[in-house]
This record gives structure tokens, sequence and C-alpha cells, in this order.
């Protein structure tokens, strides 16, 4: 269930059972050619939707904004900066908690450390400064990885991507034309992060499958569902 | 058509024409109890589909979110800091000029003043730091207050907003059981603004009808595609 | 009464009948060719110094610099940053807090409605940081809007600003040689804002008179000190 | 020559000969129970004034609040951040320059150390932006200690400022009752500094004569004169 | 060589060659009780020596203060902010670029991810600043990790660092007394993230030796000379 | 006794007998060639360690990096800006004081009044902050003036500081070749503060000797102990 589709009376009377609310944290970014940029939005919003389904609780209104760094240079790519990133998203937290969410999941589509870092700022500056209030965050591509099947090497729009993709926008995704290679820079910081990835992706994004991404997607509706069942208890 | 929803590919090749891109800013908050907590967001984002389909535009990823003073303090209304909205909405502009943006439109729900300074501080910076990007910015209400019906004492929640959300989301709006007074606290700053709005919306949200929604919405994505294409030029 | 012509020892005795304080916010802003760059600060000052004999009020140092956008360019406008201004606005209003006023009023000689934004924000934080105090918000031209002449059209450095002008400081106004024709740029955010006015002032300018300006100074001083002592209670 | 007096074309006209701008800041400070809290605004407008008058110059509209740290619990003191200070210094600077100015004297009559810091910051901040610009920074204070009398252990609201106010103000200030003395603190930062001025001010106030402040303010406008006429060269 | 330990204008001799300089980033942080406050800054410091004797680069004075999280609330933790961090890195780069500086490495102790964000940010403004700028940034644990033992499960102030702890600082540093346990918290953002390290340290510190440490040191200064070698080219 | 030469349980066990924690605050700045950039750090480290050792303080790890200006284009000046250079030291304090520290001194050795005031701001909030805790601050400069010799005309690099570095660092400092001439700007804020220095330094550096430096260290230490027992109380 959607938040903002109740009324502000819905909404109220809705979060007096102390609901789980999830804010899927999206991004606009290039995913090579064969997946859209809304591609680290449509994950987390799908497994959102899902999870709140089994779970009880409400989804907030997607941010499809994020920080990204090492695609920042390549068409499509919007990036927030780093620190309205962490505003943005401890805002709307800080909102939900003014409401009385104390349960709270961010879930990101996008993995980026940065990115990621700026998140849990946001995180833990709301869990310091409301002590009865409990926060989840993560990626989903952190419970992805999880997944039984060999990873070494799929990266940014690689084969768990677009598979994932095919099953969730098929009108969308498709299968790219073959490996994608990551070029090391080392441990230099370089001003052209996107040279590490020539074709736009990383990986066997050219085996990918709508079945597979159905099984991975499926798992990790699943697992994010036992996360905050155990992490938060007996929701109801 | 959805930025988001094209490749980075595609998006590259359908920037080259320079086509209107247009960034629905909408916000979650409270209208009644008869309005979704989206009302300020549904309304742009059809306006903005709407005018980039017969402008040969593109619509940016919407954002749900915006700085409300007035119902902070509703059930359901989450409001991001002023200097945040700012921020957020200047991001996303400079990352669309840095993409080859140069025709601006940001089309706000919510037309509180304090947000709209901040979207306009917003394109403000990006015009004077870009000279050859034009940037338009208008809430969807700049153009409804032209509709010729009379909207004396009408306001947040009330008969145009009801009406235009029973034609855009006929499952989630309804009319109002009556009308929605105003109590001025006349020049006084107040801790507590949500008394001015002692029901939550302002005006005869009771006489709303789909009927009179359909023709105010078809009004203002009439006198939007004229605005863009009278201020850009001979655009596609 | 200037509230620092007092002594500290003073000012401490005559702030224990919890005066109103009055702060004129002015502006150093280009007026068109007959008015001088003090038009924004003489008025509220002279309003705050009447209004405060009526209502037994103190009146804190004038602040003479604002907030510009669209006469930014024009030769005399000297602005202040927006951010700037709602801190050393607020600065002031702490202030005055920490040494016991309680009934504040915060005057704006200018009208923009960025500047007034900030002004707001900037009272906003003190009413939220200090529950006990009022505050009270608003621009001279406020009232002088209601004043019963025909004002459409009127606008900066017109017929109403002029004539008032001529009334307070007659030898520095004087009447204008022609009508100020306002352009309109429809919704674009332009880089050269100051092209809306070529002649640097909206309104029938040329016909104002010492008189009318008077007239509505009376006018605004009578309605102002109404408001103060119907917001404030029975003040002294 | 007060530079708001002038209308935009005047002051245009004006600038074209690259005049001297003398900025005043002031501040609103408790000096004892024997001077007004608009002492440290008085002294540098005055000079400000008679220094333009013998170089030609302009004087910005003075700002009437500062940075103060040791004085700032006791009743009047209204103190800005030290940030805010900076900033709103800076501001004014820098649309000083964008009109033209490239001959600025910042003159302040607070000589905290670090409100001083604070304008020297901002100074610095002109400086290193606009090679062609020149600015002097200095509190009256500086030159006042030039003058041949005996001023050891004189300061805050002493001998020197009481009689130069007493010349100023003559219905505002008045001989002190007796001596202020100063209580150190040696190098610790406490938290009540005003503590070190148990009456308020330090300094034999009890011997100030308006005879003498007269001797001592020509004094400090014929040295800032000629201050300001071989820093700048040779101004009109 | 320590570049403070050189004058003026050795420092400005020894520049021309265009050397490699290393900013050593330590921290103050509880590592359990067999290891001192100062062991974040031990380790990076050693091997920065060590490598600019091999590269012929200069060691920029280090900063002993970092920003730590999980090990926050532990007795003698000294965190910086997370944006003071990023500032205070980034202007000590800049500072050096100034002086000449084209090759920088920026090498931490400690290797919290937060942490390495701020200085992976500082560097990358660096980068876009100063396009003939290259800069290297890694923890010593990047190496560390690349040694041929097995280190599952090893953690701060385990095996590893207290083995190199031993051999850098043998006074200061002695083995555990048995395996530091790591509760996981899983997903959640605690405030209590030292509740992750009962006994203040991770993995097999019982097991540590000087020897170990030694050949763990050996590599990484071996491993950095390499990667700064090839990364800068022929560096002289 | 350095803080972080102690482990996490030995530094808590030593704070609670509430021991004097003394923050030397060094720099990296040119002193003219015959002094090493480390001038700075290594007077107020050597003085910090010694007055620990007799008052049984602990002393934090020095920052060795400061706000420099008149001398920011010599070769080897590495400044850091001023906020920053307030929050490091503010972040540093306030971290000592969530350890239980409550007599704190803040000992600089860079005595340029831009950084004083930086390091009184960050002292000034933490006595604001935290009623409980005492806070000193100065330079070491400040207690070296008393020392009973003539220092008319003395100043950055001249005999005191040069005789000091060649007591503490004999094998980094030498006699300079002639006395350091102080070239006056008057009161203008120039683009190029280092031309007040021609040669680096001021004063008779050619003068100096370690006998010289080696006295007035012992005076500096002994004067410091002297006001911290006093300032602090019966301090262990």
């Amino acid at each position: 269930m959607r938040l903002d589709e109740l009324s502000s009376a819905e909404f109220k009377r809705r979060m007096e059972s102390r609901p789980v609310v999830i804010l899927p944290v999206g991004g606009t970014e290039a995913h090579g050619a064969h997946l859209p940029l809304c591609t680290d939005s449509a994950q987390p919003e799908m497994v959102a939707d899902e999870v709140a389904k089994r779970v009880g609780g409400l989804v907030a209104p997607p941010l499809r904004y994020a920080f990204h760094s090492s695609t920042r240079d390549m068409p499509g790519t919007l990036t927030l900066g780093l620190e309205t990133t962490r505003m943005v998203v401890q805002d709307i937290l800080e909102a939900l908690v003014q409401n009385g969410a104390d349960k709270l999941v961010v879930l990101s589509g996008h993995a980026g450390s940065s990115h990621l870092v700026a998140l849990k700022q946001a995180c833990a500056a709301i869990v310091r400064g409301h002590p009865d209030v409990r926060v989840m965050m993560l990626s989903d591509y952190d419970l992805a990885k999880e997944y039984p099947v060999d990873q070494k090497g799929d990266g940014h729009g690689g084969l768990i991507e677009t598979s994932r993709m095919m099953d969730i926008a098929p009108g969308l995704a498709r299968r790219a034309e073959g490996e994608g290679q990551y070029v090391s820079h080392g441990y230099m910081i370089v001003p052209d992060p996107e040279t590490s990835m020539p074709s736009g992706y990383v990986g066997a994004a050219h085996e990918a499958s709508a079945e597979l991404g159905r099984r991975v997607n499926e798992f990790i509706v699943e697992r994010l569902s036992e996360e905050v069942e155990r992490s938060f208890g007996g929701v109801q």
C-alpha cells in the first residue's frame, strides 16, 4: 500500500497500528544500452510493494534520485549532490517519525558506496535523535548477493540486474549483446570513472533471463520480509 | 514520455533534438479527509505527461516531496526543509543541463509561497550559471486560476482541486461533506498554522465534480502547452 | 522611541513592561530616477516610529539591506543573499527575545516575494523556538493595498510609493515624468529580470502627490496600530 | 553624502568618478549606564560622514548590528552570529563592487577581536575575488589609540569613548559616576564574560568631557582622511 | 622525509622535482585493551615513511583524527564529524596542490566505510578541480587483505592489526587474551553500534606475533611502493 | 603522557581522576629559510608534554594544521580554511568532553589573530554547551611575551622563535643571516600579505641562541603550569 494513496484521516488511523514504513530510494542512472534509466528505481519499488503486502506495511512515496559517481558522465545519469542526498532522505525520515512511524526501512536500489553512506548518515541521525525509533537500511543488492548462483564478476547492469529488470519491466529491459568488462583504476581517484565500464555495464548481461530474474526477485522479497519480521518483532 | 523509461543510448539520441524537459514537483500533504496525500503529486504528473505528448517533450522522474508549512502538523504531511527543497531541485536541474537539456519546465503541484520561492531560487541559479538554458517555473494552480469559474474563497483541497482529483484519480478522491472555512491569523506568524484550516481544506469541495475537473485539467494542459510553445519558440 | 538611544539600564527597565518591539527592515534599491535608493528604508522606519509612539513600543535599529532580485542589476541596488537575509533577521529577533522581548513586529519596506519568505522563515524559527513569543510580520504595502484608491497596475516606485515618499522625504522624492510600464516574462525565470521595468518603476508615478502620500501614510500607521493592539492584546 | 539618498540615476553618475565608499559598521551593545546602546553606531557614522565630505566619498547605509561576545548577556546587547556578521558585510561589499565601487573602507565602531576578524574575512574575500578592488578595514579605535593622551587601562565605555559620545550625542551620553574596573579571567574561556566588567565599562569614564571628545573625534577624522588619501592615491 | 622538517626554501627546491606527497590519515580510536588508541595513526605513518624513502617522496604532517562510528562510544575514541573530516582533508590536499604537488597519496589507517567515503569525496573534489593532479586514496588495510594468510573473520584490532602493531610499537601493543567476537545487527542502524564488538576487537588477536606483523608490514610497504610507481609513472 | 599511547581501558581508568587534557594545535607554515615548516607544531607540543608532566595531565594527539593568512602564499605553508579550523578543533574538544574531560587546555603554536578567533569560537561553543567543563585557550606566545627581554619589533620567526627552536630542534633550526624587516600595509586588506615580510621573518633572528631559547622555553613551561594549577584548582 502506497502511503500517499491514503487521505490524511485514513493515514492517521493506519499509523495507530505502528506499521513498518518502507522508503524506496531509487535513482536515475545509465545502465548500458539494454536497461532503462529507471533500473535502480523499479527494483526497490517492486520489492517494497511486495514486502509491504506481506508484513502489513506502508510504502512511502519513492525518491527516484540518488548520488551517482562512477556513471555520472554517462548520458541519462541524473545525480544529486551527496549532501543533498543525505538531507532529503533525512528530512523524509524525520517527517515520517513526526507522523508516528517508529519502524522504518530505507531500501536503496542504487548500491554505490558513497550513496549508501549518505543514507546511513541520514538513518543514524534519526536513530540518535529518536531513541524509540528503529531503522533498517540496505540495498536490495545486499540480499541479491545471497542468491545461490555464481555472481563473481557480476556488477552494475550485469546478469542479476538485467534478469531482475526483465522480470519487473519486460517492456523496458532486454538481454545485452555481450559481456560487460570492468577496467580497474587501482586506487586512483580518477576524473573519468566511467572509463571503468567501457560498455556501461559489468557482467554476463547477455545471459540474463526473466526466469532467473523472477527467482532472484522472489528470493529478495522473501528474505527482506524475514529480516523485517525478525528485526521489528511480531509486526502485524 | 517518462525520461527514465529510456536507456542511456536512447536518451542521448532523444536529447539531440533539444526537447523540452518537464520536472513535476509534487508533494505528500494532507488535503482534508476527501483527497489522498498524493494530491499535489498526481496533478502535475498528469499535466506534465499530457503537455509532453503535445510538445514532444520528456518528463523527468517526479519528485513527490515538497516544503509544506501551513499543513505541516496535519497527519500525513511529509515536509522537506526549505533549503533541502531548493537543493534537490537545483541538483536535478543541474544534472539535466549537464545532459544537454536547455529548455526546462518546473511544474509544481504545491503552491505554497515559501515552496515556490525555493523552486524559484533553484531555477534562478541555473539560469545565472548557464546563459544558454531557459527555464520556466510555475504551479499548475497559476493556470487553474485563469479558468473562467468563480474561484473566490476557493483554496487548498477546495472546489477546483477536488474536482481535478476526481477526474485524475477517481478511486482516491471524492466530494467533501461540506464547505471548508479559512480562519485568518492576520499577519501573525503562528506556531500552529493548521488552525487556519479547521476542516483541512478551504472552499466548496462539496460541490466538486469530475466533469468540472476534466474541464479544468484540459484547460491547464492546453494553456501550459501554449506557454511552452510560445516561450521556447518552435519546439518540435 | 528608538531602542538604541536608551542605555543598558534604561532598556532593561523599559523591557519590564513587555513593550512591542518593531524591527523595520528596509533596503537599498533602485526606484526609478525620481525616488532615492533609501525608499524601502524610509517608509517602514517612519511607520515604525509612529506606531511605536501610539502603542508605547520600541523600535529596534533598522536594517537598511534586503534581498532584491528583479532590480538587482539596476544601479544602486545593494542586495544581500537570501540566506544572509534570513540569518541576519533571525539573529536580531533571537537577540531581542534573549533580552525579554515577547511581542515582535517585523515591518518590511521591500515587498519582494522571496525577501518576504526569508523574513517569514526567520519569524517562524523564532516562534517555534520560543512558545511564549508572538511575532507579526508584514510589509507596509500589505496595508497600503487596503487604501481606498484604484491601485490596479500600480507597483514598484509607482503612484502610491512615490506619493508616500513625497510626504516622508520631500527633499529626496519627486513626481516621475511619465507612467512606468510593466513587461511580463510570463512564467520564465529570466537572467535579466530588470527588463520587466524599462523605466525602473511601475505605475502612474507622474500623478503622485505629497497629499495622497500623507493620507496613505496616516492610513497605514492607523491600520498597523490597530493590528498591533488587536493581535498583542491590551498593550500599554 | 549618504549613498542611499541618491536616486539610481544620480548614483550611477556619481560612481563614474570612482569615489571612495565607506561602510560604517556599528552595533547595538551595552556600554554602562551612562552611554546609549547605539554608542558603537554613532561614532563610525559620524566619522564616515565627515571623512566622506573631506575626500569626496560616499557613505553606504550603516549596519547597526555586530558580533558581540563579552557583553552579550548584558541588557540591550543585540548580537549577530559571527558567521552572519561575515556574510552580511561580505554581501554588502560584493554588491558595492557590482555597482562599480573599487575603493572601499569598512569602518567598525565595535572593536572586539572576533568581530574584526569576521570583517577581515569579508574584506579578504572581496580582495581575492576582485583584483582591481582595494579595501581598507579598521576600527575607529585603531586611530583613537594614537591620540596623545594616557589611555592605559582605558577600554569599553571608558574615558575616550564616553568623551567622544558626549561630543557626538550630548543628549544621550553623560559622564559616568566612577571608574570602571576590569576583572581578568586569564586565559580561561568563560561562559559569563560579562563578569569581566562589573560596572559595564572599563576606565575613567567619570573624567570624560565633551571637549576631549571633540578633540579625539577631530583627530580621528583627520587621521582617517589622511589614511584614505594616502592609500587610495589622489582621490578626487 | 617529513615535509615539515624542511624550511620553506628547502621545501620549494624539493617540490621542483615533483615528488609524490603522502598524507597519512590516522585516528584516535579504541582497539581493545591490548592496543593503544594511536593504532590507526602508527600504521599509516610507518608505511608512509617507508614508502616515501623508497619512491623519493615526502610525507605531509599526519592527521591523527578521523570519523569513527562503530566505536564512537568506547573510551578513548575521539571522532571528528564526517563533514569535518572531508573538509580538513580536502583543505590539506588543496594546500599541497597550491604548493605544486601533483602526485598525492592519501593513506588511511582507519578503514571505516563512511570515513573512506569522506576521504574519497575530498580526493574527488581535488581531481575535478585540478585536471593535472593525480590522487591515490586507500587504506593500508586494502593491501593487508592481499597478504597470503587466512583472514576470514579477522577485523578491527584482530590478528593482523595486533601483529602489525607488535612490530611497529612493541612497547604499546601486546597479544590479546582471547578471540574477539563480532555480533551482527543485520541491516539495523543501531544507536549503540559498539555492541557489535563486546570485547572491543574482532578476530584472533590472541595469536598475533611481531613476526607476522613484520612480514605484513613489509608486504604492505612493498605493495604500496609498487602501486605508487606504477600509477604515477617513473617517479624519481 | 600522550593520550593515544594508552589503550582504551587504560585511558578510561586515567580519566577517572579528571586530569587536565592539553590539545597542542600546531601548524605547517613558512618561517624564513632558517626554521622548519613544523616550527608552530614543535613548540606547543614540547610545552604541552612538559606541562602535562608537571601537572599530571594528558596530551591529546596534536593537530599539525592551522589557518594561516599572511604567509599563505609562501612555499610550504599549508593552511586550513578558517571554518574548517574551528570545526576540527571543536569536534576534538567535544569528543574529549564525551570521554569525561572537564579541564581542557588548547595551546596554539600559531598566533595569527584569525586563527586564535577560530579556536576561541570552538572553545566558547564547548563552554556554552557543557556548563561543567572549563577551557583555557592561549598561544604559547602569549606567555613568551612576558619573558623579560626586549621584544620590541620581534615577530614571526624572529629572535624569540628562532632561539626557542634552536633549543627544541637543534638539527632543524639555525640562526638567520640578518634581521627580518616588517613592511606595513596600514589598514589595507591586501591580496599579497606575504609582502609584509620580505625575508619571511620579522626580528633579530640573527642574534638567536639555543641558550636564550632554553630559558624562554623553561619560562613558558613554568608559567603555563602555574596558570593551569591556578585556573583548574588543585589538580593532581
